[in-house]
């Protein structure tokens, strides 16, 4: 992993963040940085070396994972030895912390912890910004992850029968993932027959599926700690001509969103790309939510691919390109890939077919 | 549900607490006071009636399940539709706000956004104080769950064979759990086999089960919301003479931290109870966690049963009793039952045996 270039791009920002060090608390940002995964760590960044601070349940975790910092062990609680850390110098007064993450209590007890001169400020979406950026061992990654998540596809599909219900489809989904490999699902998976199709977060109820009617089936795999997200929608039986109508207006959305991405254009015009389509079509005011978001250690990542985010798209962005309109009471469709922003456009990381697909 | 009940506690309690409102943003707490289970959502208590507040997504879901307060569906960003509800008082200046919960980007936004002469108090642990003793509609769906997880041992016994890998047996548990109707897992199954066994949270490997050693399996369901918790150590193959002891003293330290829980006696005490019987047997430097913790909403809940701890207990707490011992590199044992507390001592929610069981 290139986890020592990723530390120093951080401390190299420093200067410019206006801190003299800075406390990385969020874990996901923590694994980012140094590779550890467990559920206890905090590293402070800005000194002479990088410190990863846990406690002795993961003594042997932190020696074997972590790379690019030096790891401590701490006795009490953790900000205590954070604190205890930041004594002796004199120069430097500024500690950032995590203000998305760290909470007001967490932070009273670190400024009445804070050895003099240090103060503390609040930072916003630094580690993420990095992030959002994937390097080649990411991507190298979250294509695994991705092509795990396509595999399961066609095997889930065969478990779709009228009278089934939808718990016991994303059950079943879950367990191939993790007989495939997966460390567990990215989110709780969506199966959503018509009309609850229509919820865009419609998580698997114990309803039955349709003899017809639309399935939304949304879900993603963890794979070395990367995240894969796909929706797809199929036909249970035949579907009315309006339902169809809806099919090929998402698709035909999905699909300009798609050649919208490139390096350059910023995630509003992304998102604007797909809307326009079901503009046209009189279906915008079905489509409730934003395009797309990006995908890495998380499943919601930065950029949002929403109207009027000015973020300017750069090749190594993973996102979702995921318009969907929702008829509420009737039924919905919602067609998901993830794409990799290239110079010239983007790779589409996920190979299943989205032609529309009837189970009888 | 008691639910009006939940809430007129808590409004009762703000004079003590030194605010004129209280803002609820930790999403089990805003469940357990006003029915709401969204992903987003707020709840103001102190003004002339309690205030929900979600938006667009949940504006069907809001107005089936709370109860007890007003829905408010915000237009824009929901700290800003509250410090607008705060508008127009004049007396009331001290708004609570959950200090364990919200970070402090959030704290800065919402300072920001008050309107005069409001400012933040933090708080902690209100919430979660009141949610420690369980009410009878609780109970209930706690005992739910527990069955239904217990109800899972006999089926996950017969998985258990030499050569198959700890994380099929945890997705096959995770399987029959949804087909059982669980709502999902209340964290991530532990399956460890000796030398794992040895790892106090040893989640599921792709280690294949031994022929012979421990196997500590670890898990719970959601039921309604409710989580349930139980661990139980299996032998594969014929046990040492040594392992045998380990297993006689966890069982003898489990029972007699049962029987010290009643309504009077600390935290503390119950662990000491644990802990004094693997001191006599020489084990006590291997059991390195504390003897158990509330379950409810949440899988890990307040009181800790700790060294130290001085939180009286009281009828209709639940707590887990799951003394263990782990030695590095050899193996561990691990048994833990739900209780509940009463006047009198405490009736064990876990119906699973506790004989020690020897897979071939």
């Amino acid at each position: 992993m290139n986890l020592s270039q990723r530390l120093q791009t951080l401390s190299a920002a420093l200067p410019k963040l206006q801190v003299d060090a800075f406390l990385i608390t969020h874990l996901p940002n923590v694994r980012y940085l140094c590779g550890f995964t467990g559920s206890a760590g905090a590293l402070l960044v800005g000194g002479a070396e990088p410190v990863f601070f846990t406690d002795g349940r993961y003594t042997a975790q932190a020696r074997e994972q972590v790379r690019g910092a030096r790891v401590q062990i701490a006795k009490g609680p953790l900000l205590s030895t954070v604190a205890e850390a930041l004594k002796g110098t004199r120069s430097q007064t500024r500690l950032g912390i995590e203000g998305d993450h760290m909470t007001v209590a967490q932070e009273a007890r670190l400024r009445a912890l804070l050895p003099k001169p240090w103060r503390l400020r609040p930072l916003s979406g630094v580690v993420e910004r990095q992030r959002r950026i994937k390097d080649a061992t990411e991507i190298q990654l979250v294509r695994a992850a991705v092509q795990l998540g396509s595999s399961l596809f066609q095997p889930l599909l065969k478990t779709l029968r009228p009278g089934v219900p939808e718990t016991t489809i994303s059950a079943k989904l879950d367990y191939a993932a993790r007989q495939a490999g997966a460390e567990g699902m990215a989110f709780d998976t969506i199966v959503a027959a018509s009309p609850r199709s229509a919820l865009p977060h419609g998580r698997a109820s114990s309803a039955p599926l349709p003899r017809r009617g639309l399935v939304v089936l949304d879900f993603g795999v963890i794979l070395a700690g990367y995240c894969s997200d796909m929706t797809r929608t199929v036909a249970m039986g035949r579907l009315s001509a309006q339902e169809r109508g809806w099919y090929a207006a998402v698709l035909e959305a999905q699909l300009a969103g798609i050649a919208a991405v490139r390096a350059g254009v910023t995630a509003g015009e992304v998102d604007e790309a797909s809307r326009k389509v079901l503009k046209r079509s009189r279906l915008a005011k079905y489509f409730t939510h934003s395009t797309g978001h990006g995908v890495g250690l998380e499943i919601h990542e930065s950029p949002r691919l929403a109207a009027g985010e000015t973020t300017v798209l750069e090749p190594g962005m993973v996102l979702t390109i995921e318009p969907g309109i929702y008829v509420p009471g009737i039924g919905g469709v919602r067609i998901e890939d993830m794409v990799l922003v290239t110079k010239t456009g983007c790779d589409n990381l996920t190979p299943t077919s989205k032609e529309l697909i009837t189970q009888q």
